[in-house]
């Protein structure tokens, strides 16, 4: 069988997970071409990434400053484009929503890494694919260890087990918590990724998302779903079956492997370019269950997650504003568990609501919980910019 | 569709995985009938299994004192009757050669415990099996854990790692190794398994033994097989692929699990009778390399698989010898490598032996391994007979 070349557009290439993708396509390249190529404001990047991988069609924000063969198409567009078989869309919060409608109702397959798409309107997503036959596939290293776990299984999944770093403070006290400097908060111990993701790590939001990502990605209701710390990050995740046995994902915590098997699928491929994990050199892997009463953006979540409707769409809305009012120095660590549960606790959720409730309740919830944080603001002005405190102040 | 009753052959039911068996059958009774149970001297358990199960077909090594309605069958006819599905060959050594061969000829499904028949003459049963289209089902934990990694997988497998408990004498020292006693060597720490597997377990001869075994089950070349001690015994066994992506399959240690995954396969079915895994409670995982210069029995066995021939066959011989000497007190627990090893270097070998080259090769191994543990029973007479020794002598 001679070899097909996958024919891919990417939005979000100047980001982190894009140009991740980018650099296994590189390595690969003989199985891929790049149709095209779609970005923010990073006009800069995408004019070298159009000057390497020349696709036939181009996106971004901004207004375009660049000369190019390349023809300029809104990101709808681009993913319904007849020649493109495979959809990889890196984009983050709700940008990606209408162009994965889009590239769902098109029927194509899509290799997601933009969860809050799913956590937003994951129903409505779901219900589309279905009846356009689309295929989403998870780019999140977690859920492509449950999905590599589900491979040539027929049974229902019994449990999932999101693994999570836990984060940079996970052994910090509550009075330490309050002192965070975003700084901080931005050196993840272990994935190296976008800012937004990294906030959302250390305050446990990030598992949150994944747990309502998961359920939409793989049918299993928020109570099969657990989350175990696992600081080593080697476990990606793990699925337990209806006769007990477990199965777990493992590698080298880096985001092209997950990558690199979402838009290879259904091959494995050898890429000398990936590091790989000595299993001679692990030595252990630590589980422990969460402390929610340190960290309750996930209780938020699944919460969040439990009441359905448009109450997911304002978790996520409310958290991208509180952790960019953290990031700009405006309030503090702890305040963004607090932003987002009052944002939630006013909300007038819509059940089985439409897109359009959707995007209602977010513009609502990002208003709203700029205005509840501007009370965090003054209670604590410019807290900590960027002077870490030096109490060790470890709990337990 | 309707569910269909697999009609079931057990042979070697008295034994420790031929009774485990029947307690998954009794659990899961409505999809199982047993067709055919063969044991060897345990006539009086044999005479309740038959009562309770009611075979059509029974077999046994003594001369049966019981009289029953079932008819007495060599153990090849009863795996050839046409109304069984599935054969499970719960025997050990190298009693289940023939029945094992004759169920591959006859295309019969084989789910196999009796790892020394693929041991002594893998490539024979695998061939036969590939021309008769028959199937090979493992039971053993390590080799149901790879086996179940690699559902739905189409790429070749990159590596293997089995997992080893490393068995009750994993910390002692050279000097500590030569004074366990056959009660200390029969107290597994995690299993619950027969005494020679025990003994095997603890002088890592097992593990050499699911090398070759893995070999041929699953055509991964010698030195892509990879042993970690892993002491928790919850990770049975990992597969590295192509892309640097490694599953694992963990479980509760209980051989339950890979029976019933073997006897329901494809499905996976619910059985509330068996332990699960509480992943909140399992803390640490850990994994090391094997020191083989205190467990020589792991390069005996990856040196005689490398060789191949009729060695692997004089391995296996030699060491149920070993083994039987030690658990009658005769010789000691670190002669059983030795006694294996002087076996192997007189051994002259035939390539690609046929299967009475093998047996000849085996027969040959059993006298052999007899008179040369002569001169180590005298070097060190009734040594040990349960008098356990108190110093610790804990190697680092």
């Amino acid at each position: 069988m001679p070899r097909r070349i996958k024919k891919v557009a990417i939005l979000g290439s100047t980001g982190s997970i894009g140009q991740q993708t980018l650099d296994i396509i590189r390595a690969l390249n003989t199985r891929f071409q790049i149709v095209g190529l779609a970005a923010g404001t990073n006009t800069e990047l995408l004019a070298r990434q159009i000057d390497e991988f020349q696709p036939r069609l181009f996106s971004c924000s901004a207004e375009p400053d660049f000369g190019c063969a390349a023809q300029f198409l809104p990101m709808e567009g681009m993913v319904t484009d007849p020649e493109v078989d495979l959809v990889v869309i890196a984009t983050s919060g709700k940008s990606g929503l209408y162009p994965l409608l889009a590239a769902v109702r098109a029927g194509k397959t899509v290799a997601l890494a933009n969860k809050e798409t799913l956590v937003m309107a994951g129903e409505i997503i779901l219900r589309e694919a279905r009846q356009h036959r689309a295929k989403i596939l998870p780019i999140d290293s977690e859920h492509s260890a449950v999905w590599q776990c589900l491979r040539g299984e027929r049974t229902r999944i019994e449990r999932i087990f999101l693994t999570a770093s836990g984060g940079p403070f996970y052994h910090f006290s509550p009075a330490r918590l309050e002192q965070v400097t975003a700084q901080e908060a931005l050196q993840h111990p272990v994935w190296k990724m976008g800012r937004k993701v990294t906030i959302d790590s250390a305050t446990l939001m990030n598992k949150g998302l994944e747990m309502i990502e998961a359920h939409w990605l793989f049918a299993v209701p928020f109570d099969n779903i657990e989350v175990l710390l696992h600081p080593q990050c080697i476990v990606h995740s793990m699925v337990e079956f209806a006769d007990g046995c477990v199965k777990a994902q493992l590698g080298f915590p880096d985001m092209r492997l997950p990558i690199q098997y979402a838009i290879c699928y259904p091959e494995r491929l050898s890429n000398t370019e990936l590091p790989r994990l000595d299993l001679h050199m692990v030595q252990a892997l630590n589980f422990q269950s969460v402390d929610e009463a340190r960290f309750p953006c996930l209780t938020l979540a699944r919460n969040a997650a439990r009441m359905g409707g448009t109450y997911p769409a304002v978790l996520c809305a409310a958290d991208e504003v509180a952790v960019e009012l953290f990031l700009s120095h405006r309030t503090r660590f702890v305040d963004i568990a607090r932003i987002v549960e009052e944002t939630l606790e006013e909300h007038r959720a819509v059940a089985r609501p439409t897109l359009d409730a959707i995007l209602q309740a977010d513009a609502w919830a990002r208003k709203r919980a700029n205005q509840i944080s501007l009370r965090y603001a003054e209670a604590h002005p410019r807290p900590h910019k960027g002077t870490p405190v030096n109490d060790p102040g470890i709990a337990k």
